[in-house]
């Protein structure tokens, strides 16, 4: 493998999404090969795992089955999209992975991180991401940014009271404790820009 | 949990699907309260993830996917099915579960026993079966059989080579070794009606 495998996560309204387009192109205006993608990312197979999810006919979806489900459609993403891109030496810019998994339905709902971590473990095998950025802000005020936003499309888990979300916050800084070598925080407390530049930074500094 | 949950395990042409039904309706004869299922049970999730695993035109199904597949199917098949019937005092016999996974994908496969009994576990949380018949027969015999049986409709593992069901066979005898107080081994090269009385006697010996 002679690509980097780098991994955007966070809460809700961190601003991760359209930093990871802005480093998208500053790393091409850089002379790197990059590839964006994000779970199912286009994948036939993923695709329709992800559409059973979010079919709002299945209430009865219990959580573990979700849990399975959501690996399921990591592991052919990454062997479909990731494997190759990365044997072909790009730079990934992927939106969410397994962290995410370990953060929302680990932690924030109870299943256990080391219980999730076992199913993606099966899911990615040794294909961790080399780096991993967690824009990191306090869960009110990334709601309120959120709120603010009336073009951004509200789905199910921006509904989900703040509770849940501390829950997930605290789920990731679990997790920075636990991965402190891949796992780099920014403080998404500061303007777009300057998040975007410390972002840039910390990939840079790793990909030289 | 007062119910007792059975689980008819073994290769092809063991003839365990029959006797199932014969124990049924011997059991209902002798006044107990059973219920007969496999997976996906039409249980509406699992009917659409099994929809997603069999369908031809996913010839790019990486097997990882599917073994995770198959474990959301079961998790779903268990919460809907399986544990209310339990919940309701009935003994439940259930044509292959999470050692058919162990056997075919862990072992023959090669993904490893170990690794897919993690991602099962996850599935099945403490809800292991009180009960496991092996119907053991030399792989060769038991594809002679259904070479034999007209009617039988194939599936795409009865077109694997001897091979893949000698791994198979090999796969059971593994967990038979692994869980000797679950797992009862019941000789199926007899008579239909001779595997089926000694099906019975094991299955009356463990309900009293």
């Amino acid at each position: 493998m002679s690509g980097y495998f780098i991994t955007f996560e966070g809460g809700e309204g961190a601003g991760k999404t359209s930093i990871l387009h802005a480093i998208y192109t500053k790393l091409k205006g850089e002379g790197y090969d990059v590839l964006t993608t994000r779970e199912p990312g286009g994948i036939e197979i993923a695709e329709q795992i992800r559409k059973i999810i979010l079919d709002p006919v299945h209430i009865e979806m219990e959580e573990r089955t979700e849990a399975l489900l959501y690996a399921a459609a990591r592991r052919q993403h990454l062997v479909e999209k990731v494997l190759p891109a990365l044997k072909q030496g790009k730079v990934i810019l992927c939106d969410r992975f397994i962290d995410s998994s370990l953060a929302y339905q680990g932690h924030a709902r109870g299943l256990g991180i080391d219980e999730v971590f076992a199913i993606n473990q099966f899911a990615i095998k040794d294909c961790m991401p080399d780096l991993t950025l967690f824009f990191d802000i306090d869960p009110k005020k990334g709601l309120d940014r959120i709120a603010a936003n009336k073009d951004r499309e509200r789905n199910r888990l921006d509904l989900e009271n703040i509770k849940f979300h501390e829950l997930v916050h605290e789920g990731y800084e679990v997790l920075t404790d636990r991965f402190p070598e891949r796992i780099q925080t920014i403080n998404a407390d500061q303007s777009m820009e300057a998040v975007e530049q410390a972002a840039f930074d910390c990939i840079i500094s790793h990909l030289k």
